[in-house]
């Protein structure tokens, strides 16, 4: 029976075990959580029962203790878990701790302390150069191969998957308009990224070398960074996105550890410039993850976006963040920015599947250019896990609501 | 003796009464403090020796508590506060709770939340535009009058007054260099700044009317928008500054309420475009304040920006910041700005003050463009108060030291 009983080959498997937190039903107590296929084990209470070091960690609230404790304490409970789940001895004390996991009510599992954004694919980088720039000789900005170009995003708009969202209001103007028009955005779009967790912090001033990622970053989830096209063109120049992307930003509810994906650990695509000693990468592990990202509205997948062609890794993403001195807090959260493929399939925009609204994709419900009111918008991954088998992601999910007191 | 018999017209007499956190001599522990001349007052030690029910909005290691109790607390509590300070009856009870200001530990006053930073000077903008873009027709962009532009800042890496600041690394590219070049920032500036404090948080989906600015914003301070121009303008094209600002940025540790500025208000300049009806403050309170800032590099006065001549006010800037349905949180901090007044010696920045590094400063210790390591920037500010008091704003200081161990 299960949860031990997970079948052979599950993506949420003893291999994968996800963080993150859950109240039971009729509760709204929240307590980090570990799945376990389609079950949460209530971890706090397992290490309660089972006399556990690690209780401090895991009976908590919130992942925050545990990502503060670094990365000798992240491995440490990772053992101990997957000895929890699946050594004989301990079943009888584990197994009535776990939850069915459509029982169970789930939370933004850390506080986010900073969240910025990445520009990481070059494929993203030069379709978004191409719709906008038709003319210019290069579809890339003269920076794009020399530094991971970021912006600060809003951390208090950050949602747990299965939140709606809805739809925002603001300031849009064509070049046509002789002024700008206030209303719902009308070029509501998906991004699909995959979202990198802080753990341990850095101190003010001293940088993280491309060397410390490991020491650094906890996990990753997918992550929907729900942008409005309209705004955003309108607002954008010269200080970057603003309101065309803080109303919203989506992460999974299950924070993947690093330690899980490990065989998904491949090379970036070669680099086409030499890179400032800070960023090199050349002598360094492996820093991309090959993970396969699907992207569906209302079911249907539109899109399966390669995170392996990232041309910037996130070890290099958070050297860059902190090469100017910067501090990191636990709970920051960084994007990788859009995962876009060098295939027309493969794109993690509406904005570059439409080429801007222009190619309208035909769903089993209609047309769409952008998202609709009620369009159901899903992420979701697999990475390859040892032996061959998947390593699942927690999916990221959201609905587009209309705004019910539209401001004029 | 003071601190009750502080001197007639003192800036920081009991009209002003601005809100920190402090932690006495000899101790480590953090406590609200309220400042009256140059003492600071412990607050919840006051509250709980006159048995008052503020005790757990004062008794606290942080202004959080205080912040998030919204509009009519606060003004009870400093009723209340001026009571403490200012009957005779309590005088005995009071008064061996404050401490000298120069005894004790000033720390950030409160967790910030997110952080957004605004472009709300024309001065300021026609300067850069002009600086920047010289052959533009408009040294405005085109969005510039329609809405107040914005973008989030690293709300980890604000820093309480005094606070050295590192001078931060990254790259840099003259047009005429072939390749980025990595290394200390050579053109590290000064923004002169005011931040507004949010206490009550807002619902997301649910943007916060002009008319709500009050029942949201407890207090301002004085902000330094510490700005690397060189990294800035190497990257901050196409989404906005990142590493050039994101080192530090450094606030008074003082928040002065905005109950204590009613005198200070006054109307904004006239506007020159019609504006969307979120933003149209004609039949609003005046949403200007007149602060007059002075500041100063190694104790030499070196501009004086009246903030009066700001173009957005703070209730048009979190109209806007939340009008696509973003939610606030307590300890929001939004900065104004540079402030730059039409006047040469109004600038609030030395990239305006030295043309770009064209027309350097002549200081009493030699020339200036950028800042230098060691030299000292203080920004100071007093605001009419009732009956012609000055209403002082605590300073907010820090002096540029060199990165120990630069990354190569």
């Amino acid at each position: 029976m299960p949860p031990f009983d997970v079948p052979e080959g599950d993506p949420f498997g003893p291999h994968n075990l996800p963080y993150g937190v859950f109240s039971p039903p009729g509760s709204s107590e929240r307590r980090v959580g570990v799945r376990l296929g389609d079950h949460v084990l209530d971890a706090g209470a397992a290490a309660h029962a089972l006399g556990s070091p690690y209780a401090s960690l895991l009976a908590r609230p919130t992942l925050n203790p545990l990502l503060a404790a670094g990365r000798t304490s992240w491995s440490d409970v990772r053992r101990a878990l997957t000895a929890w789940v699946t050594v004989p001895a301990h079943r009888e004390t584990v197994e009535p701790l776990f939850h069915p996991l459509s029982s169970v009510t789930l939370y933004l599992p850390f506080e986010v302390a900073d969240y910025v954004d990445f520009y990481a694919s070059e494929n993203h980088a030069r379709n978004v150069g191409r719709i906008f720039r038709p003319d210019a000789a290069d579809s890339l900005t003269p920076n794009w191969k020399h530094l991971p170009i970021g912006y600060h995003g809003r951390s208090g708009t950050v949602l747990v998957s299965g939140t709606d969202v809805v739809r925002p209001s603001g300031q849009r103007k064509a070049p046509t308009d002789p002024a700008p028009v206030f209303g719902p955005s009308v070029r509501l779009d998906i991004e699909a990224e995959v979202g990198f967790v802080v753990g341990a912090p850095s101190e003010l001033g001293r940088p993280v070398p491309l060397g410390g990622f490991r020491d650094h970053v906890f996990g990753l989830c997918l992550l929907n960074d729900w942008s409005a096209r309209d705004v955003q063109a309108w607002e954008y120049v010269p200080l970057g996105p603003f309101l065309g992307k803080s109303f919203a930003t989506s992460v999974a509810a299950w924070i993947t550890p690093l330690d899980a994906l490990e065989e998904a650990r491949v090379a970036p695509p070669e680099r086409t410039h030499a890179l400032l000693p800070y960023l090199d990468d050349t002598d360094e592990e492996p820093g991309g993850y090959d993970l396969r990202i699907s992207m569906a509205v209302n079911g249907h997948v539109v899109s399966e976006p390669p995170f392996s062609t990232m041309y910037w890794t996130a070890a290099q993403q958070l050297a860059h963040m902190t090469v100017n001195g910067a501090s990191l807090r636990t709970g920051d959260l960084y994007g990788s920015g859009t995962v876009s493929g060098p295939a027309e399939g493969q794109r993690g925009s509406l904005l570059e599947l439409t080429w801007n609204g222009r190619d309208a994709l035909e769903l089993p419900d209609g047309k769409r250019t952008f998202l609709e009111d009620g369009d159901v918008v899903t992420l979701s991954a697999w990475a390859p896990g040892p032996g061959g088998v998947r390593v699942g992601l927690g999916e990221v999910t959201g609905r587009v609501t209309p705004r019910a007191d539209p401001v004029s």
